[in-house]
C-alpha cells in the first residue's frame, strides 16, 4: 500500500484554509474484509449467509448506493478517498465516519453487533488509516452493548488517530439516557468525542422513524435526520449528562444546521419554564450547546436568498457550533471549493478548520 | 344555559384586531358525560372502568393538568372560557380543537375509539357551541378508522360551526399515507380542514415519539411537537395528496413556527434532487406549504432578540402561513394581547384574522 505524508500546508500559509473534513464516509468492499478479524463463528456465519442484518428500507438516488460512481473507484475505495477527496479538495484532515458497522446497532444479537464493530474498527486501523496520515477516526460503537464498549474504547482509543466514537441516530433509547453511561465515561477517559450519524431509524429492533410511523419515500427519511438529532440533544441536556461528563462533546453530522437557531430558543424557552423538573439543568440548554455540540454543514441549507445563512450562523453562534463536512463519497457531497464561499474570511476559517480543533480533545490546535 | 351573541366587531373598526383563536381547548367535565351519546355498551364500560385507556406519559408544569387554575372554573369551564378568553381577551372566533378525544387514536379497539369521537362531537355541538356563536369546532376523529369517518364528516360535517377535522400528532402511518384518502374526501366534500394537533406520540397503539425511543421527560417530548409535524407535512407533499384533494388545507397548531423556513427549504433543495422519486409531486414543496399549509404562532418562539421574528415570518411568508392561537387555557397561553406587539399593523392583522379566514373553507371573508 502507498503511503503518502500530508502536504505541508498549516494556518500560516494564509492563501491556503486549512480544512477537517468531519463527516467522509469508508467501509469495506465486501463483508469478507471483516474475516481476519472476526470471530470464527461470525466470519463462518456471515460467509454462510451474507451480512443479512437489518438495512435500510429505502432507496438513495445516485450513483451506486448513494455514491458517486464519478468519484469513486469500487475496487480502490481508498485511494480514491485520498486522490479525490484529500488532494484534489485540500483537506487537512479527514474524519473517517464508517457506513459498514451502522447496523450493528440495530441487530437483535448484541454479541454480533459489537464483534462486528470490533472487527471493522481493526480493519478501518489497518486498510484506511494505515494508507494516509491525513485520516482521523470516529471508531464504531454498538450502542446496545455499552459495557462492552466501554472495554472497546480502553482497547484502541489511546491510537493517536482515533479521536471519537460514533452513534447512529436510531436507537431504543436517546443517548442522554443513563444506560450510556459507561460510554461517556470511557470517551472521558480516553479524550474521545462522541459523534453522531443518522442511520438505523425504523430499521431492525429500533422503532418506527417517526412518531407516525414509516414515511414511505426515501425523500421523506431525509427531513428526518435533525429531528432524531435534536431529540437527542434535548436528552442530552435535560438528562444532566453534560452535568455529569464535563469533557463530554457531542458532534452531529450531515443533518444540516439551519435549525439551529429555533432549536435552541425552543429548549432555552422552555428550559425557564419546566426547569424544576430536572434541576441538574443549571443553565440554559443554548449555553450547554456552545460548550458540548457541534453540527456540521452538509447537507448545505439553502435559503431562498443565500446570504441568509449568514443571519442563521450569526443567531446558533456558528462560529464556534459549526464545522465543515463533505459527506464524501455520497451524492449530495459539498465540495469545501464550492461551500459557503460567500461567507467573510474569519468566519470560513472557523467553520473549515478552527472550531473542530478546539471541539476534538484529540486534534491538535493551530500552532 | 346562557347564550350570547358576539360582540359587533368586524374589520372597519380599526382599532381592534379581529381575532381568530385557532387552538381553543374544551373538553369534558368527567367521562360520564358523554353517556347520552354512547351505545350502551361502551357507556357501561366507561362507568364500570373508567376512560382506561392509553394517555400520555408524561407529566405537565403548571395549575392543574396543565390548566391554569387561575382561569378556569372546572365547574364551569364552558363560561369560563367565553369569559376569560372570548370577553377579556376580544376574540371574535375561537376553534374549539378538544382534548377529550384524542385518545381514541390511540386504542387498539377502533369501534370504541369512534364512538368516542362521535359523543365527544356531539357533546361538543350541544354544549360548547350552543352557548356562544363564536365557537367554531373542529370535530374529532379516529384516525385508525377512516371508512367510518368519512360517515361521520357526513354526518354533521354540514353544520355551520363545524370547520374542521382534528387529527393528533402520534399516529401508525403518516397523514400522506393513502389509507387516509376516505378522511379527506369527506373533507373536501364537506368544506373542512384537517387540523393537526401533537398528541398520542409513544402512546398506545402508536410507536415510540422519537427514532431513538421514548425520552425521560415531559420538558424533551415537547421539543418532539415539530418533528411529528414535518413528517406528516413531508408525507403529504412527497404522497402527492395535495394534488389528489386540491381544496386540502392543513392547519398545525401548538409547535411553534420558526421551525419553518429552515423546512420549507430543507424541503425544496431535496427535492430537486429526488423529485424523479416521485414524479407526482409538480413544483416544489414550499408552494404546496403556501397554497395548503398553515401553522399556528404558539408556543411563541422567542429568539434571542425578539425583533428577528419578523425576519423568521417573512422568510416562512407568515403573511399568509401563519395564524394566532393561544391554546386557552393551558400553562403556556399565549393572551393575544401580548403576543407578536412588535410586527407592523398589517403583518399583525394577517396573522390575527385574515389570514385564517382565508384558509378555512367554513370562515366567512371580511367584508
Amino acid at each position: 500500500m502507498e503511503v503518502t505524508k500530508a502536504p505541508a500546508r498549516r494556518k500560516r500559509d494564509r492563501e491556503k484554509l486549512f480544512i477537517v473534513d468531519t463527516d467522509v464516509h469508508h467501509g469495506v468492499k465486501g463483508w469478507t474484509d471483516l474475516n481476519p478479524y472476526l470471530p470464527q463463528v461470525y466470519a463462518e456465519r456471515l460467509r454462510d449467509h451474507g451480512g443479512s442484518g437489518p438495512s435500510s428500507q429505502y432507496w438513495h438516488n445516485g450513483g451506486i448506493r448513494g455514491t458517486r460512481a464519478d468519484f469513486m473507484d469500487f475496487d480502490d475505495p481508498i485511494l480514491s478517498t485520498r486522490r479525490q477527496l484529500l488532494d484534489d479538495c485540500e483537506i487537512d484532515i479527514a474524519i473517517l465516519t464508517g457506513s459498514t458497522a451502522y447496523g450493528a446497532c440495530t441487530m437483535p444479537d448484541a454479541d454480533l453487533g459489537s464483534a462486528i464493530c470490533r472487527a471493522f474498527n481493526d480493519y478501518t486501523l489497518e486498510h484506511w488509516v494505515a494508507s494516509d496520515e491525513r485520516f482521523r477516526v470516529a471508531m464504531a460503537i454498538n450502542t446496545q452493548d455499552p459495557l462492552s464498549m466501554a472495554k472497546e474504547i480502553d482497547r484502541i482509543g489511546s491510537h493517536p488517530a482515533v479521536i471519537a466514537i460514533i452513534m447512529p441516530g436510531g436507537a431504543t433509547k436517546p443517548y442522554g439516557n443513563r444506560v450510556y453511561d459507561p460510554i461517556y465515561e470511557a470517551c472521558e477517559r480516553n479524550r474521545l468525542a462522541v459523534m453522531i450519524h443518522f442511520n438505523g431509524e425504523g430499521v431492525g429492533i429500533n422503532g418506527p422513524p417517526t412518531a407516525a410511523g414509516w414515511p414511505t419515500h426515501y425523500v421523506e427519511g431525509r427531513m428526518m435526520r435533525a429531528p432524531v438529532y435534536m431529540a437527542h440533544m434535548a436528552s442530552y441536556i435535560f438528562e444532566g449528562t453534560f452535568e455529569k461528563f464535563p469533557g463530554l462533546r457531542v458532534i452531529n453530522v450531515e443533518a444540516g444546521f439551519a435549525w439551529m437557531p429555533w432549536y435552541l430558543w425552543r429548549m432555552d424557552s422552555d428550559w425557564k419554564s419546566l426547569r424544576y423538573q430536572a434541576p441538574w439543568v443549571k443553565k440554559p440548554p443554548s449555553e450547554y450547546v456552545k460548550d458540548h455540540v457541534r453540527v456540521n454543514t452538509q447537507p448545505i441549507d439553502e435559503p431562498e436568498n443565500e446570504r441568509d445563512l449568514e443571519q442563521i450562523i450569526e443567531w446558533m453562534h456558528g462560529d464556534r457550533t459549526l464545522l465543515f463536512g463533505s459527506d464524501f463519497p455520497h451524492f449530495d457531497f459539498d465540495d469545501p471549493r464550492q461551500t459557503l464561499t460567500r461567507l467573510p474570511d474569519k468566519l470560513r476559517r472557523r467553520i473549515f478548520g478552527e472550531s473542530a480543533l478546539e471541539s476534538f480533545h484529540k486534534l491538535q490546535p493551530l500552532d
